[in-house]
This record gives C-alpha cells, sequence and structure tokens, in this order.
C-alpha cells in the first residue's frame, strides 16, 4: 500500500483523487501497488465530498506521518508551497507537483534536497498540464543536443489568440470572451502578460541546459498590444500570431524569451488553436519533435500528476534525475537575438523605410505601411524604430518572425 | 561500463554507434555509466569505419560473452532477427530493437522470455521512428483509460499523398519522386498497401489493450487507389487524405484498422506532412495528446534506440514493462464500424442515391459524382455500393471520414 497526501483539493487535487478512485485497476498495475489517499489538507471541509473523511488543515499531521510516502503539492502560488515542499523532502517523502510557480523559483533547491533524502521530486504537470513534456525530454530524448525548445505554453493566451483570428475580434472583446468561458481569470496578468509561460520555458530551459534561471531575466512580452490590423496582416501572409515561449542554445550561450512570434503555416505550431499547447523540441540527431495537447483542466493535470506517481512507485530514483543549478550564466543579451521582423508605422512612407532597411516585403501600404525586415538583430530593429520615430513616424507594432 | 552489441550496421546501426560517440558526455551521464561498443555483427566488413575492429560475423561471440549487458537489434527482417533476440534474451541479456516486423510478430514471447530472465525488451523506435510514443504511452499517461490511438505511421505514404495534395501529382508520380528522393523503397509494397502501418497500429493496440493481435486480422487498406479527383474532392471541402493506423475501443471491444481517411482541417493530424509521423492518443480523463517528429531516419531511429538504453541503464525492470497476450479477442468485425464515407461514383444520379441514402453533402456532380454520407456502418455503405453497382453505376473511390 503507497499512501499518499494531497495539499489542496481545488480543481486539480479533486481530479487527481477523482483518477486515482475511476481507474484504480489501472493505477495498481501500472504502479505496482495499490494507493490510499491518506489525507487531503485543504482551508475548507468538503463535508459532501466521498473523500471528507480525509480532509485534514494541519500540515504537520502529514509530515510528521511515517506512512505517507509521497506528497502531492497541487495548491498553487509560493506560499506555502515552498514550506510544504521543503517539509516533505526532509521528512523523506517523494513530492509530486503541479505548480509551476514554485518550480521555476525553487525546483534546483527541490531537486537537491530530494537527492539528499534518497526521495523524488517530480513536475510534469507544471509545463504542458496532461501533455508528457517534462519526463520524454528526461527519458527519451536527453542523449540529444538540443538546439532550441519552443512552445505554445499558455492555452489562455492561445485561445484569445484563436478567437482574434477566427472571429477577427479585438483582444479586448477576445479577452472577455475567454474570461466567460473560465479560460481566464478575472485578473488576466499572468496570463496575458507572459508570466506564466516566462515560468514555463524556465522550467523547460532547465531541463535542456541545466540552469534553472531566474525568471526576471527572461525577456518576456504579452500579448496585449496585438491589433486587429496584425492579426490581418498576419493572415494576409497566411500566418498565424502565438505566444511563444523559446530557448535558442548556441556555442556562446542562450537566448530564452517569452514573445508573440508570427508563425508560418509549415510550422506545426501554427496549427495548435484554443486552449491547446504544445512543446517543440529540436535537437541533434533527433530533428524536430513536438507534444501536443491540453494544456490545463481537471483531467489532463491529474494525468500527468498520476503518471509521476506511477513512474515513482515504479522506479523511485533509478531514473536520471535533473541536476539544475540556480544560475544566469550564458544567458545571451537579447539584443543580440537576430530574427525577421513584422513592423507597422503610421506616417512614414516605403521610400524613408527602404533608404533605412534596403527592399522589404511589404503588406499594408495604405493608412499604416506594414512590412517584413530581413533578419535583424534587436539592436538593429531597435535603432530602426527610433529612427523611424525622429523622422516623425509613429510605430504602431512590432513583431518577430519565426 | 555497458558493454553493447549492435546487430546490423546498416543506416540504422551505423546512427546508432555515431550518437553513442558523439554524445558521449550526455550518455554517460544520462545512463549513469559510460557505454562501450564491443561488438557490431554485420555481414560485411567495414575496413574504412572507425568501428572497424569491432565489427564481427558470428552472433555466437555476443550471445556467449558475459560482459555484453544489451543488444542493439536493428537488422530489421524477422529472421534471424527473431532467433538473435531470444537468444539474447536466454543469456540475460537486454534487447532493444527498432524492427516493428519482429516486434508486431513476435513481441509478446520477447516481453515473457525477458521477464523471466530479469532482462528488459524495448523498442521505442519501432513506432513513429525518433518520436517518444511507446515510452510516453506506457510511463506517462497510462493510468488513463484509452479510446482510441491513431496516427500517421508511415512517412513514405505521407509523403507521397503530401505530394499529391501539395502538387496535384498523381499517385504514380507521387510515387516515383518519393522512391528518387530515396523515401521510398524500389519494391514499395510493404509501404503503400499499408502494411508497415498496420504492424506499427498491432503494437500500439498491444501497448493500449495487452492483447498482440496477429497482423492479418487487421483490416489493411494502402493508398494505392487514391485518385488525383478524390485529392481534389477533398481540398473541395477543406479536408486532407491521410493514411491511419486506427485502433477504437468501447465497451463492445475494439476497431482496429488501416486505411486512407479524410480528415478535417481541425484534427492536429490534418496537418502532419511530408515524412513526418505522428501518433494521437485519446484517453480519459486525459483528452488528446499528439506526439509528432521524424518518422524515419539514421538520426531520428537512433535517437530513439538510445533513449531505450538510457532508460534499461537507469531503471532496468524497475519500470512498468508491459505484458503481452498473443490473442485476437475483443476484435470487432470491420462491418460494424460506423464513419461518414466520402464516395465517389460514375453513371448513377444524384436522384437515385438520395433515393437509397436521403439527402447526401454533393462534392461533384459532373463527370462523376461524389457525396458525403452520413454516419454509416461499413455493412451498410457494402450494400449501398451493391445497390448502386446493380442500378448500372460504377465506384469509383470510396474513404472514410474522420
Amino acid at each position: 500500500m503507497t499512501n499518499i497526501a494531497i495539499l489542496g483539493f481545488g480543481v486539480v487535487g479533486g481530479g487527481v483523487a477523482d483518477l486515482l478512485t475511476k481507474n484504480i485497476d489501472c493505477t495498481a498495475k501500472l504502479g505496482g501497488d495499490e494507493i490510499n489517499i491518506k489525507y487531503i489538507l485543504d482551508l475548507r471541509d468538503f463535508p459532501k465530498s466521498p473523500f471528507a473523511d480525509r480532509v485534514i488543515h494541519d500540515f504537520n499531521i502529514i509530515a510528521s506521518d511515517p506512512e505517507i510516502d509521497c506528497v502531492i503539492e497541487v495548491m498553487g502560488g509560493s506560499h506555502p508551497a515552498y514550506e510544504y515542499t521543503v517539509a516533505s523532502l526532509k521528512a523523506g517523502k517523494s513530492v509530486i507537483t503541479s505548480n509551476k510557480e514554485v518550480v521555476a523559483k525553487h525546483g534546483d533547491e527541490f531537486l537537491r534536497i530530494a537527492k539528499e533524502n534518497g526521495v523524488c521530486y517530480r513536475f510534469e504537470a507544471a509545463v504542458g498540464g496532461g501533455i508528457p513534456v517534462i519526463s520524454p525530454i528526461i527519458n527519451c530524448i536527453g542523449q540529444n543536443r538540443i538546439t532550441e525548445i519552443r512552445g505554445i505554453l499558455n492555452g489562455t493566451t492561445n485561445y484569445i489568440l484563436t478567437k482574434m483570428f477566427t472571429y477577427g475580434k479585438s483582444f479586448d472583446e477576445s479577452l472577455k470572451d475567454a474570461q466567460a468561458f473560465g479560460y481566464a481569470e478575472r485578473n488576466p496578468d499572468a496570463d496575458v502578460l507572459g508570466i506564466d509561460a516566462c515560468r514555463k520555458i524556465t522550467i523547460l530551459t532547465a531541463l535542456a541546459t541545466g540552469k534553472l534561471l531566474s525568471t526576471d531575466k527572461v525577456h518576456t512580452e504579452g500579448i496585449i498590444s496585438i491589433r486587429s490590423e496584425d492579426v490581418k496582416a498576419a493572415e494576409k501572409l497566411g500566418m498565424q500570431i502565438k505566444l511563444l515561449g523559446r530557448c535558442i542554445i548556441t556555442d556562446e550561450g542562450m537566448h530564452v524569451l517569452v514573445a508573440p512570434f508570427m508563425i508560418g503555416a509549415d510550422s506545426p505550431l501554427s496549427t495548435v488553436s484554443g486552449v491547446y499547447n504544445a512543446v517543440e523540441v529540436i535537437g541533434k540527431p533527433l530533428g524536430n519533435v513536438m507534444f501536443y495537447g491540453q494544456g490545463a483542466g481537471a483531467g489532463a493535470t491529474a494525468s500527468a500528476v498520476v503518471g509521476d506517481l506511477m513512474q515513482i512507485m515504479r522506479s523511485g530514483r533509478n531514473y536520471a534525475e535533473p541536476v539544475w543549478t540556480r544560475s544566469d550564466e550564458g544567458l545571451l543579451d537579447i539584443s543580440t537575438l537576430e530574427s525577421k521582423h513584422y513592423i507597422a508605422v503610421c506616417g512614414a512612407d516605403l521610400t524613408t523605410v527602404e533608404a533605412m532597411l534596403g527592399a522589404v516585403q511589404v503588406i499594408e501600404n495604405g493608412k499604416e505601411l506594414s512590412f517584413i525586415t530581413d533578419k535583424l538583430s534587436e539592436k538593429q530593429v531597435a535603432s530602426v524604430i527610433e529612427r523611424l520615430r525622429a523622422s516623425g513616424a509613429k510605430l504602431r507594432s512590432s513583431i518577430r518572425l519565426i
């Protein structure tokens, strides 16, 4: 019998309890042992839940119960998730989480404490919801030289962008729609400003490089300034706009950023729509692979959490546990990143633009002028924009191409 | 030191040796031990290869060398791959293969012998080339109730179909093109008749159900009768035609088949083009996930083989090893499968068709009549086709929709 405790009985916690109960024969077979949900920690009581008798309010009961093998932290937020994780690991209990915030902030420390205590720390659900991403990157393709990881890591923003493209709605209308359907929080900042995607690309970067960056060092742009005009311009080019997390690894170091990108129809990421997520990994000699599925939701997230539990029960630490160091070493300044750019300006004529940039691919030349540049560094783009402004033009949009 | 032997020094065998040599620091770290390629078995000599001194011609040297921990069988074909695999497992050596033919035929037996001898049998590269598919299905999502697995499992046919769609070429022209680029064999039967995809869906079905079907019981159609007119009809509907392997699991049993399907643009499979493969798994509570990447090629396949090696070195049998039984029990007759159908006929008028089927969605009503039916069982479709023939019409095409 493997005894577990669930910290947090919200959507994900409920999903985990539900999956473990409904698919009990699968999980017993896969994990090699029966599983007992001994405690569920929450501030609330759930008198009508079939798990009502497991609900407790004092974490110390869990930490001090030697029967508990594994703690599932699905509370979200940094505190007390951080303290409970450290205490659980130090008490010799493996910890599984879906909490990307705490993994992105403290993953290095948790992995170290887990190792010192001979237990596991797993976080498949922290990136891509139910999609197997973390485990395949470690177990299946880790022997490749990874040159890039890029992904649609946030379902809310992808839903909003899909609405803008499919129905020609504005950002504000699409956000309201997402909120009405429960896909966006009432305070949507963590999603639409790219903060959530930043945490996830930080975790993926650590998997590829062993270095856990400070999230505030990762260049992060959201989608709040994407306009209907940009959507129309992209459509004219047969492209999509997607909020991507990217980690590009070269001999010089790595560029890590979150930003909207215009993507051509030939990229598998361009077809990922609605609340779906996808992570593309490019490596040598593998080429590119992509993992696709629902990035959130009770069922999908519970699947990832329980998948981690199955792996811990079977393999324990007989597994290529990641070793992360907190370090920003090797992180390149964004100014050296080179991309083609879509630029839209008002009050500039094509002659002025081409005098600065040479021939450009013009998309619109009416009320505003929009065009695609050749590959330019961020520094060069900033200089072009500055010169356009100096000439009296007004910048409307600047979006990288991939 | 982990000593391995590679059986077969062709494209894949060469790729494995190359990856293990080039990424030696990654693999040593991930696998937790250094790897030594002690033997390479091949009929030929390779005097110019850096591995020339490891090449041997007698399998018994490998089987009887107690230093060999793991045998990598990348020879292809059933014999002597079958005999070498059994002998290796019985000699207490784990076996890794990329050989779908031998897995689909004898996987149940190999897994049993591996268990009896306390070693591993792994075959990630047998489905989807370098794409992590087998391991994630077992390790990451096995706790779900899988209701369907469907995939583009053969790169050659997908390349041919992509050519037909992108360039309006005929099947024959596209096949010649695929042969010219080395994507199709001179004898392309195993690919274009669906035999290769049938082996792969048989393996995936065994993963989902524990039952290894006889491949000759799996309804298998190839792509040789897909016409340019069908491609045009699909395009008119905004759809693609893809050769899919499908395993559909219900309470009544399972339908397993390989056939071309018309797929709408909203399916992630519709955008998988060229030699790429993708496997979509649908489960409860997970929803759908898709694994995408290069389905063949030295680098991709080598990545999957070496991934298996890393996992064996780390976890050994501390892993949810599949248990398969050779059985066709539960396999439902294709006649009960229900789908919408695209049908193209000559010499029939719409009135006759609608008298049989009620209103249909007409695509073309010129030289030939093509239309989409409602959901019909295979039995009903066969009866409709028979009645159309009896009325003097000639069937041109019949393709299922998904």
